[in-house]
């Protein structure tokens, strides 16, 4: 390999593929937000604890600040069209599943929808939020998982038929179906 | 899909697979560790701050409370036999580069070594360190990126060429390299 110095604003470049979620939160008029994100990481077994960041002016950010819950929805390969839906810009207040053709579901322990079509649905609440430079680390405890039946296979993620989405940038991701074990 | 309630320490095992990295750290004594973590996330462009969470007990978190540096390096799937050599428990003070057999490159502006055999090295000091749940979470800040000069292709991760490894539990690994763009 031949080495070469590249801007430090290159670095979460470097840091990828990432898991993609679709967040989904209410604000306090109950209307309902959706949009993925790809800056998020386990933090904790026990309690479970998830962590992701955000932008200030993120909808989905003040929702959670609002109400201080959201759900996690995994996202598999077959929903990668709306799941861009999503993430585009939308005035406060618009429904992005809507836009999306995504489908909600009640959720059992927080108010905001689940998506259906997504392959596992992780409830939380807020836990601690902390500002890291132009983001904001929401740390999360789920509350409840619901998960389609093939979506773990002897305890692990079934990659082959959850087909996850994991993001480059822009409109570039990876589906990490590609399995290798260490011999 | 048939949707099924999942114990929420379960939660982790649905956020997956995660990008795979091996942190290198020095002691007091300037002894080196060096460890695998996918816990991890970027959370800032300017400045750009990468997170990733450890648990206290953790060569690689002692040596970092000691020394308030590290070094992210990211592995293909090209060493991954020895980024798993890595992550075996060995004593304290014990180099596990040497165990190992991957090459230290002196960093420029921190004292833990970087990777040779990896395609990319940040390196990176303490931002802030806190407590979520059974982990901590480690935000540094990135001073400096080394990078394989074929790492990224038009700004974005060259992920053909990298083969980034991804951590789906024990010894199951994805190898990103299966592409997808929104249409």
């Amino acid at each position: 390999m031949e080495f070469t110095d590249l801007d430090v604003e290159n670095a979460y470049r470097l840091l990828a593929p990432r898991p993609t979620i679709i967040v989904t939160t209410v604000n306090l008029k109950g209307q309902v937000n959706a949009a993925p994100f790809s800056f998020t990481m386990p933090v904790s077994m026990v309690p479970p604890l998830i962590a992701f960041a955000s932008v200030l002016s993120h909808h989905t950010y003040k929702n959670i600040e609002e109400t201080q819950q959201f759900v996690i929805n995994i996202p598999g390969e077959n929903i990668l069209e709306k799941l861009w839906i999503t993430g585009e810009k939308f005035p406060p207040g618009v429904n992005e599943l809507e836009k999306a053709d995504l489908t909600p579901l009640s959720s059992d322990l927080v108010k905001p929808p689940s998506i259906a079509e997504c392959i596992a649905h992780l409830e939380c609440e807020v836990k601690w939020i902390k500002k890291a430079g132009d983001h904001q680390i929401i740390v999360g405890e789920v509350l409840k998982v619901h998960a389609d039946k093939n979506a773990l296979k002897d305890g692990l993620l079934n990659a082959e038929h959850v087909k996850p989405l994991l993001h480059v940038g822009g409109v570039n991701f990876i589906v990490g179906d590609h399995l290798k074990k260490v011999e």
